[in-house]
């Protein structure tokens, strides 16, 4: 299996448009999200997506190994860190399955947490979930990275192409967001952890819970980091898609079409994490490429002037060529990103349905049954709270590159309404729309469904059905 | 952000074709939905649609200012109204919950409404779900206004463009309408209220009764004037797109196609609802545009004959570009309309819902179980109907423009179909035929889900299913 | 409002190609489902369509004049025929009512049908059903047949271009299938009725359930008999689908495309349903058309050569023009019969779910609880069969005209795959093409659902998960 | 009816491009799925699929005679097989239909599978579900094999179009896959057998339980035969959609386009399945189709050269034009595989779903209620295991199916976005453009429902919500 390496772009030297040196595939190869890469592949990465990587790196699931850069880190595959996620792992795993067969043996009479056998079914399923998620996770986590790193250069292709520029403020803003999702879902987790130590207390079993869930606990982690690490990748391609969004209605803007706004004079800098492929290498695969792709074939589309402004530096009909290149080449981003996540994505998605069905029961049970246990009140109530903002966390990021898909539809629709008939460009314009129509721009873990809002309105739907049905039945139960 | 404001019609001068003076961008621009805009901005109002905006301004879900013309009246955002609705929604949120507890604390056995724990929950969600509707509505109202305002200007283009006047008949009929929802409301407020202060009155806590729910009893009102408004304005923008199908009508006659029928002479007139962008400001905008845009792109494509018979000014091709251009502004529009609407719509539909679950429940035990409290049934039904017809007041006005959609479909083929293949008209309508494929006209607030027919169904499915399924246990139970 | 009459085919006279004597609108006009015409229409059908149009004036959902013609019966809206609907289904309504209500009064201890609350509301809502059913039916019928005569030219036009023929024998087969689910009908209905008399004579009250329920019989046979009629009317559209389909094929054979294979050498005259316009009246409109219309706009396609084998009178590219046309038109018709027939198939699509939820319950727990009511048992068995045949008596038609959609769009591809890349004909195919992407042909009553076989799909799994969780539970409460 | 059998190729002789000797239809003839044909055909068969269909003519599954050839073996439909299939389905059906009324006889008390009312109508509804599969699977089976007797020429003339070659690895492992799976399945029904027998022995009935049931397992093998056949004939059109994709890859390849990467300079030899129609018979059609097609028909687009290496043999252009013949050819095979499979598939999805809503309960409840029947929580959990594999079986293949669809959409963009915009090419990519948009890949049966993930997903949701909905309810019932 021969994995096409190369094709870079020298994402620094801002080559002039005139001047095409080698830097010049403007879309990425197909490839295999299956195959192995028989060299090690490196990027450069900064900011957010760095720092998620580099956390995702320390619970094992991104074995890469991060090396300090001026602008950012180069990351490449680490066969030590993958030794490391491996073992890690296993010991939680192994950690978590001896304390919940402990738990069990203990007996109903003594557990906190399984004082009937229905808990100790639900109970069961809870951690064999978290087992499962997580083993997906780290399991699978060094082919992803490899993925990860092919794709990243069709990403970092995009970035060269519009002249994009990187946004310290947005990368901070992203940064806090992701620490305050961590640190509020440490709390819960601390909290459920005292609370069940605190039960044990009673009949001085907290050493037993703690040596019994340590494992369970830090499994949860791993879970979360996951999503968190999906929702930054998604993310991330999004920020491509509206990057291609903004050139259009730049080319737009050119051929003096006067419907379109820039929302923003550096609209196309807002780039929320940095991705820049390395050109030192695989200059033998370039070379390859530029026989068959002349110099006409030069990525570059737009380029900051010297006012600050961006502006084209293609003719509009090739604008539109290219800019419908690198839409394809990012839709196969979004295939392929959703291929690799697909497993850890659909049992995510069905633990989220599961613990949506059983937290809120237990919830309002609480609330109407019996009100005293205030702080068990709380606990049931942030779980609630985190297991809808777990679905959003895997969601919004799809939804809002749906919707970056639906813009280009629109602004494709609008360019083909207004352009002259006559020249190469409307019969460009049909080509682009012809390739949205059989391209779509969504996430489908495993094929089994579309991750976008109706997804969380039918989860909603079924969940609210379920406790009115539960409630309803409860009432005259008393 | 810099907001383009201008891009006006001059809509009263009744301009010939061949003078064409600045007031010509038939194409609104695509402005961001969240943009603030810098200065008021204006529009002319008439009609049903001033009515409603007049009733929604005193309930806070209109922050505008009314200035009487001798058209209609000029609209603005008033930052004193916008203040006037915070404060009064604020009032009657706190009211409500203080109520609510009030009612709590009484406990389950002075209380008329929550005679039971079970009760007290669900009557907490019920005035909850209330609370929440009525205040994404008037607190997201200022920008819904503005939103409005910028669209608007999209809908006089069409009204200039397509040469249409204002229909005192229908404006008549649906300020009719409109009465007799709000009336029907009314009166079941008010029944609602006597119900449970007569109950109350043999526990002495009538006066209990009025205190703690009068601001549950006005919310519900925000609640049904937001509905009501947005119905209305779905409605406006509807009439636009049957006048763009009209036109498209008049065109196929135009070229010999035999097969359209002008359902009406005077068709193109039946204006539901008056809206008028004024002329005056911005004419520095217009006139940059006509540097962009040449005197051609002059918008109108359909003026009234001597003989009242509306008749083409344009050739038929580019009166088929204008019509395109003319249905993706629209498109737009409605895109808008449902990203402003999201977030109460999406409340209101679960609202519904559950609400739909619930009372028919009630009612047929009522029916089943105990058949003796006549006034508890009427009421019961009567709630039952009403949250059905709210759910029809939403859903009802997207079905139309829906409908519109599909017939504007069904009329390019038509075109299609049986034009000459030579000439620019085929590539024009195979341009609109493109534009139809990609571009959809339906209401998705939030993406959650389309606002349709086959949404009602759904639901009344799951609310049948729901009661079948409760009615059999139950007659099992006994 | 101007309905456009005329239009009609000299049907009879087989016009030759190069005599275009009047006979020539190929495509019937559009026009509105609503529309009062102001003169009476006329049309002449034969066989199987006769026939059910017969049975439903007969039952007031036909009110038609019938002529007796060489060919068939001349028939047109008849008033007095209306009033005689009307003063019919009151009569049976009243009747209904008035013995539900005499059932009601009678007490749960004496009534044979209902004997507990449950069952009284249950009997209620189960008559209402009916009543609403039958008198969409009848009330709506003058509109209904009057639209019904409409698009019946359209049908006539069809049949004249591609010069199809009368088939006997499928005629025969399908007033054989109709008589047959008649019959079977009024058997169940005998039963069902002798059964509840049996129940009833014990106590003495067999004459109070005549009486009580013949009104509810008829009623019965009036929804029926409109199921049947929509079906008739669906089957006869789709008979139109299979001859354009078959003209395409032959269109394809024409041109030396080997993939087509005609299945039968007299396809084409295949038809279930004899429709012909009447061509004396609207000489007048015609000759307005005929100016605008000029004379190579003659419909006919296909016409029988002396052999007996059918063949082009066109050019294959004028042919897959008018078939595109034919199409077009056909799917217009399918829209306004969906349209005609909305309200009723809703209400029957309603009641049929309802129904079979209720009545294999009643089947199931007979058989588990208690199987020594043997003819009860055959009754509720004999009534879920009905219900399903019903639900398939109103989809099937549908689903074959969905079918025949699909085959189109397969053979238009395969023409598309297979002509010259010269000439005219692929800038015709590509017409077609984008024509069957925005037009479907599928029935959608109200806008609410589509009549498909998923819709079977989804009302069994919901009868059927049903089913289980009630018996699962029925189990544990034993 | 006139059957169209002959256009087969000579798959063997490998001929030379410019040689054109009658071999030549690339495309088949689009028959009707239910026609009978007149004279018996052939087509030579190997590997896995040979392996299959031996097995379920074993089994009664496929009435064929097999000769064997070098290449493999020759079938055709075999009237004897015929005779033989129905009177082995006849016997078994009566078999279990007898023991199933022996077992309802001998009562309540003694029975050991039927221990209740509730179980005897369980277990009666599960004999006759599978009754019923076997009975559609081996009624309709010489149809089947008619049909696929037919589209098997389709398959096979892709194969020698693409030029490809049989690979014996993945024919091994198929097999394997095939053994392992009736393996585990030849487990688990003798232990379900023992299991029973085992129950039975106890009261002496272990002779009654082995004569009553021996006729269901054998049934339960044909259905289990059946879904495997399915299997195999959907993975060999998979396999043959994979062929175009890779031709498709290569035709990108040749013309310079970069963003192709072949996985594997052999893929296009991988073919699971090796079909060959056989070339004798009907020179006579062939001679009359070469009038119509004229040489450069020649369908050999791809051949090995002889350093190994697929080559285009025709220009890209005249490439594409047959890809997208052969496409649509494959797309109607996809159509008759799942038009002749249709019933049967229907059946074993609605057993499979009723079998998971009752096998994971019974399972679920044993551990909660009552965990020490070790041997009966084993057979329930091989039972969830089986069904779960039975619903991949059927839909996984499919899935692929639809995943090669997909790429091949991918493939037709990334080729149209960067072909240059000169000659056929584009032109010839815009009707294969259009082609995909008209022709879904996916299987339907009977239009009930696509066999894809979201079906599975669906599925797995209903079953989740009701296990956790009686679950829950059993809990609150104990």
């Amino acid at each position: 299996m021969k994995v096409k390496e190369g094709t870079p772009e020298q994402a620094a030297e801002g080559a002039d448009s005139g001047k095409v040196d080698g830097d010049t595939t403007p879309v990425p190869s197909e490839s295999d999200p299956g195959t192995e890469s028989r060299q090690h592949m490196h990027c450069v990465v900064g900011g957010a997506h760095a720092f998620i990587l580099r956390i995702s790196s320390f619970f094992g699931l991104a074995p890469l190994r991060f090396e300090s850069r001026s602008t950012g880190f180069t990351v490449g595959i680490s066969n030590a860190m993958c030794i490391y996620s491996y073992i890690l792992v296993t010991i939680l795993v192994i950690c978590t399955i001896f304390g919940l067969v402990a738990e069990i043996n203990v007996g109903v009479d003594l557990s906190v947490r399984m004082s009937s056998r229905m808990s100790q079914f639900v109970g069961t399923c809870d951690v064999l979930v978290v087992v499962l998620t997580a083993g997906a996770g780290v399991y699978g986590a060094p082919k992803r990275m490899r993925n990860m790193l092919k794709f990243m250069e069709s990403v970092a292709s995009v970035d060269t192409s519009i002249g994009a520029q990187y946004s310290l403020v947005t990368e901070r803003k992203l940064c806090a967001v992701l620490i305050a999702i961590l640190l509020f879902f440490s709390v819960l987790i601390a909290d459920d952890f005292c609370f069940y130590a605190l039960q044990a207390k009673r009949i001085d079993r907290q050493w037993d819970i703690v040596t019994n869930y340590i494992g369970f606990y830090l499994l949860w982690y791993v879970v979360m980091i996951l999503e968190l690490q999906f929702a930054f990748t998604a993310l991330s391609v999004r920020a491509r898609f509206q990057a291609v969004n903004g050139a259009l209605a730049l080319t737009a803007k050119h051929i003096s079409i006067p419907l379109e706004k820039v929302k923003d004079p550096t609209s196309l800098n807002i780039f929320a994490i940095r991705v820049a492929a390395e050109s030192r290498r695989c200059a033998n695969n370039v070379s390859l490429l530029v026989d068959t792709l002349p110099g006409k074939e030069n990525a570059v589309i737009i380029r900051k002037a010297v006012s600050g402004e961006p502006k084209l530096v293609v003719p509009p009909c090739e604008a539109i060529r290219r800019l419908a290149c690198l839409h394809g080449a990012l839709c196969n981003v979004v295939h392929r990103i959703g291929n690799s996540y697909g497993l850890p994505l659909i049992v995510i998605l069905i633990s989220t349905l599961l613990h949506l069905i059983v937290t809120p029961y237990f919830l309002i049970m609480e609330i109407i049954v019996s009100a005293h246990r205030i702080h068990f009140l709380v606990l049931q109530f942030l779980w609630c709270v985190t297991h809808v903002l777990r679905m959003f966390v895997v969601v919004e990021p799809c939804h809002y590159t749906i919707t970056e898909g639906k813009r280009t539809e629109g602004l494709v629709c609008r360019l083909m309404t207004s352009t002259p008939s006559t020249g190469m460009l409307p019969s460009r314009l049909e080509l682009f729309s012809r390739q949205l129509m059989l391209q779509s721009v969504s996430y489908t873990p495993m094929g089994m469904c579309t991750l976008d809002r109706p997804l969380v309105a039918s989860v909603l739907g079924a969940v609210t059905t379920y406790l009115v049905i539960l409630i309803q039945f409860q009432r005259y139960g008393e």
